[in-house]
């Protein structure tokens, strides 16, 4: 058995749902600090961060990953326990396989490969591991980030382990990702009795002529990376339950999915645009969970396709598709950001898994980035 | 004290929150059977229905009430106990003085005076009071009517106690109501998340025209007696309260209150219309309140013109306002309805009260009445 495989299946052992870690971070310390790796533990609240960095110099390449996993779901609809890793048909299921434990085991092991052939390589490289991607993420990359920061210790290239691949190992690598912009809304009439509609606003009607301007609404064409940006209510209250009262208030939940073609306030500026028009009275507050990135800088991305066409023998296929990820911390601060990972068919469902060849070929694929950008 | 007055005071005292009648028929019927009442009581379920009839030909009048009141409300803001009537600078506070308790006392009174007076009337008189008005209204006067119409009893007049007046005694008459039809839709659409809407169907998006289609429609015009006919959305509901999932469903509560104008079928057709020509995926449930009806025939209307103006010195204009009445099970029996009371600008608020002059009064003029119908 590969130690790739061995290392996949030792972390999906460990039930590291969100925020704990389950000791994952101590085992890969562990494999790291003989090949001369500094490990620092950056936890805060609830979450633990690893920050383990081999040489002093710039440039410096980081190895992006997470340890938490996503609850199991139903235990029955598992053909084996999510946590006792098992290998059928060449695929290792369990809990975190494709999502990301293969991800990490494969950048270990590569790191140690390189660090053993290369042992006086060029700049720095890094790996950075968290134990709450999958949660509200507040006390994990974005916090080690502003550590990193405050102390001038700035990132080059960071790839990021999450699963990108589609039907092939290294079919597709994410160069950015769309932001994430929510608004909860609250619109006020006059509450009354159906029979009096003249006594009262109806909140719900006046709503009626936004909702569908912003639902109707071209909010960009994306561009060559993103898809065009996407509005979408999630939510919508309004009623007491009683048929005969017409409500005092309206409250709608929406999310915006944008390109770098819109910024945070374009949108919130065409928003509000829209609500004053139609003369509504309202409330409306707006929470970002991340900003657009994406990543234009040649060398990063370079290396990984280079990387790709010598071990799979493939060029990968750019995209920005998916939710947020981890990136959406790194990128603000300069750092080139690619995502390579398994396969992401079974992530976050019952059985998830991945081939246990792909485990083998991407940690080859890791260990040829490595080489490709710091070899000496 | 007047008799009047007296018997009204009594009725609040007896806290006949629907469907408790907590003894008021009792206390009417006492004071109708001496004078050649024949009371009947038709209970159904938990609802009290009394029928007192005098006179066995045609043409029938039914005096029309009901005994129940809705609740107190806050009792701090009472300014003397609900349910211990009180006079207070010319003014007879307690729950149900306007709605409806001061009505039934002027209508008992009015007929012990006229059969007192003209114990050969014409045709019959009858007291029909329920203690389900306020409620469901399923086994109050729907159910009595069924009754009488097996057996073939016919009611040409229906004069209703109903609080009609808006600032003067007998200002205003209601000759009709509007009729409420209400529907429970349910828009489907897929379940997803925000980040992947083509792999979803989200159903707020999807109603939007439809909402936009259904809040400008202009449903009818009205005519000589109804407002134009309103549509009120009540109730809408989508989302668990994710910010990120795309709602599988919709569901909405409407009410339509319609004039003559239309018919319930026509309603029906045109939300449908609307409905199938969105496209949308959709259940909806209707529920029938009650239809409109409109009194056009001259007696009753005319009798009470007459009672007001000897009387009162003035005539009523004519409406149709309000929400429904009992006369809704009425009207469809073929019987002329009118609706005439005290003021109503008090009615289910805490404080409820009514002129203890306008009480005699409304007793004379409700005695006008069967004297104008039925002397002999």
């Amino acid at each position: 058995m590969s130690q790739t495989l061995d290392l996949a299946i030792e972390l999906i052992r460990r039930p590291s749902v969100t925020p704990d870690d389950a000791g994952c971070m101590d085992l890969i310390a562990a494999k790291l600090e003989p090949f001369g790796f500094k490990t620092e533990w950056l936890n805060f609240d609830d979450t633990r961060n690893i920050w383990s960095r081999r040489g002093r110099s710039g440039p410096l390449l980081v190895f992006l990953g997470h340890t938490d996993v996503v609850p199991a779901g139903p235990l029955e609809d598992w053909l084996s326990p999510p946590f006792e890793p098992e290998i059928r048909d060449g695929q290792l299921y369990g809990r975190g396989a494709a999502d990301m434990k293969s991800g990490i085991a494969a950048m270990t092991t590569a790191l140690t490969r390189f660090v053993s052939r290369y042992p006086d390589h060029k700049g720095s490289i890094a790996l950075l591991l968290t134990s709450d991607e999958e949660g509200a993420a507040t006390n994990g990359v974005v916090k080690v980030v502003e550590t990193l920061q405050e102390r001038d210790e700035k990132i080059d290239w960071c790839l990021i382990g999450e699963p990108s691949s589609f039907a092939t190992l290294g079919d597709v690598i994410r160069i950015g990702r769309r932001g994430s912009l929510s608004g909860v809304l609250r619109v006020f009439g006059v509450q009354g009795h159906v029979a009096y509609p003249d006594k009262a606003e109806n909140p719900i009607h006046r709503f009626a002529p936004v909702l569908s301007e912003l639902t109707h609404e071209v909010w960009d064409q994306g561009n060559e990376y993103f898809p065009p940006t996407s509005f979408q209510i999630s939510n919508i209250q309004a009623g007491t339950g009683a048929e005969n009262v017409i409500p005092g208030r309206l409250e709608v939940m929406f999310n915006f999915r944008f390109s770098t073609a819109l910024t945070e306030d374009r949108i919130k500026q065409r928003v509000h645009a829209i609500l004053d028009k139609h003369g509504l009275r309202y409330e409306l507050n707006w929470r970002l969970s991340g900003a657009p990135f994406l990543t234009t800088k040649p060398e990063l991305i370079d290396a990984v396709q280079r990387a790709l066409e010598i071990v799979l023998k493939r060029r990968a296929r750019m995209d920005t598709g998916g939710g947020t990820s981890d990136g959406r911390f790194i990128a603000p601060t300069g750092a080139q950001v690619v995502e390579l990972g398994p396969i992401n068919g079974s992530i976050h469902k019952v059985n998830e898994h991945v081939s246990i060849e792909d485990i083998d070929k991407l940690s080859a694929v890791y260990e040829q980035i490595l080489v490709n950008l710091l070899a000496s």
